[in-house]
């Protein structure tokens, strides 16, 4: 059986997706027993395009990568002639798709339009995978539970440090410990700055620098001030640790407070400052923050440097694992889709 | 269904293991839909006892608590009395089990008398679980074609960084990527040694205090030549990279070359002397060894400390993730071995 996927949305991570599903086709077949197509690519901007016989990925990834549009493609099939320009809502409930990349913008105050393309795609009995924090952030208990009522799947690895396995790690390779605490650097902007500010660059200077590399947006609030790694911790607390906390009880700190002076007497103590993000279970009670740490040279985390990201699992018959890797990026992003799309193949077919 | 265990060995381990097993036995039923007894238990020291209905575990810890031997157990089965001092083959042949634990002592010359005890559970459709480096160091390849032959498993987590996940970890959320090398700090002992002479003490004093502290045995050889390191990196190299190479094509460098000179030297230029196990893919050639190694200060291998481990892998889709934990002990290796068991529960359920 062949999987049949529908992309809500376009750009780098969707893109990423389909040149792995490309190059790795026959890999996918032969190791995982999985097989797909894509049947619709949806797009605010770059246009729509249906065919339940299956697209061309490399006409839609030559498409985009001249700044035509979807609607540009060209039909290749004999039996069922393509549609255009259907919006992200009828794709998911119109087409033939078995699984939804929910691959759109993210809003982390309000999920949309998200929300509503996850609970569409769960209602026509369609799995949902997505790196998109805002569903995740908001409200995974009511979309986890919708999804099991349609007897279909909710996956969301690319949530939390992109395709670096954390989510995936707690649910199976770390099923049977019980988990008191996570703790990680979450934000690889912040991070990159930190690094580059303990070089002797000013704030504003590494700032400039990492809008320039794209690792920056135009407007740093969601990062600076720390709310990316909220998101994420506000995941980590209701997915890992079984809490059902919101932005409103996550006391939450960014890093604009740093100054050179702070670094170098960090420098001096053997130690490093870093946005940690946290959630620790005390008493049954499950609390969650974001807020720059010094932390000391020797620890798993003060080596974590640039753009990377870290998360620390403290457990009960492990003691503290810590898993380090990208935070962010075409392919490693494009990976945490593919790896939920495995999931839910396996799960299928029970292997 | 219950899981039926045969322990074959009951030394810190296995008495780990039991441990777990009666603490979270009933989140182990409703977290899991998992549930066991232990039918036999067989040491070569500490005596041996089967019982078909179920043996109590917590007589069995008591009796090698207070040194009395497992023969002493008083059976509590009214339908079938205990049966005593069956050797290993027996007890694995024998019995009603549908799980071996693999947890006699390692010998990574000859695999003995482990690889009997795999192969015999093979060929009675029996699973094995196993922290033990012999059989899976010196015939990995071998034995899992056995037991796919016989319908069985064969799972092996604890050979490298006991229960921290490393072998699941890239078989189950790297699942996907293509592994072209790993490198990390696979013996604590070698590393707790390291650390203590950065902080100026010497080779022979730390050694004495690392054999108090039971992190060394009294002959060193095994970790400070590096030969623990590296009957993990041939296991890495053939399980987790697919090559097949033994012991022999293994470059072997252990730790008692490191000079106090040499320490200073390194923390001078900003880095650490690691003793590093690697394995490398290079134009199809796949190249293991174990050596010291300069590490900058700001590597994510150089702030792992003390006993712990630490497995970076090089991914074609992630780029870099390593996973940092213990590398040893009771409830640790534990649980490594009911991370195994719980895999063939998941896989034989389709959860």
């Amino acid at each position: 059986m062949k999987h049949k996927l529908a992309l809500i949305g376009f750009g780098t991570v969707g893109q990423g997706l389909c040149e792995i599903l490309i190059n790795k086709k026959s890999e996918l077949k032969e190791n995982h027993d999985f097989d797909w197509e894509v049947v619709a690519v949806s797009d605010l901007l770059k246009g729509s395009v249906y065919c339940p016989d299956g697209l061309d990925v490399n006409q839609l990834l030559d498409l985009v990568k001249s700044d035509r549009s979807l609607e540009e493609y060209e039909c290749k099939s004999k039996k069922a002639p393509c549609e255009f320009g259907w919006d992200a809502v009828t794709t998911i409930h119109d087409s033939n798709a078995d699984i939804v990349c929910e691959l759109s913008y993210t809003d982390v105050k309000t999920g949309e339009p998200a929300l509503t393309h996850c609970k569409t795609a769960f209602e026509n009995g369609k799995h949902v995978v997505t790196s998109n924090k805002g569903p995740a952030a908001l409200k995974h208990k009511e979309l986890k539970k919708l999804a099991e009522k349609y007897g279909v799947q909710f996956f969301i690895e690319g949530t939390v440090m992109s395709g670096t396995p954390v989510l995936n790690l707690a649910r199976g390779p770390l099923a049977g410990c019980s988990i008191s605490a996570v703790r990680g650097i979450l934000n690889g902007t912040t991070n990159y700055i930190l690094t580059e500010m303990e070089a002797g660059k000013s704030y504003e200077d590494v700032l400039k620098t990492a809008q320039k590399l794209g690792y920056a947006e135009a407007d740093p609030t969601g990062d600076v001030e720390g709310y990316d790694a909220m998101a994420k911790v506000i995941i980590l607390a209701n997915v890992v640790m079984g809490a059902d906390i919101s932005a409103e009880s996550v006391d939450c700190e960014g890093i604009t407070g740093i100054t050179p002076e702070m670094i170098n007497e960090a420098k001096q103590n053997n130690a490093r400052w870093k946005l940690i993000g946290s959630v620790e279970k005390s008493n049954g009670k499950i609390t969650a923050r974001v807020k720059p740490e010094m932390i000391p040279s020797d620890h798993p985390l003060a080596g974590v440097m640039g753009a990377t990201n870290a998360l620390t699992f403290s457990t009960d018959l492990l003691g503290d694992v810590t898993i380090v890797g990208a935070g962010a990026g075409r392919t490693e992003t494009g990976f945490s889709i593919l790896t939920d799309i495995l999931s839910i193949n396996k799960f299928q077919k029970g292997i």
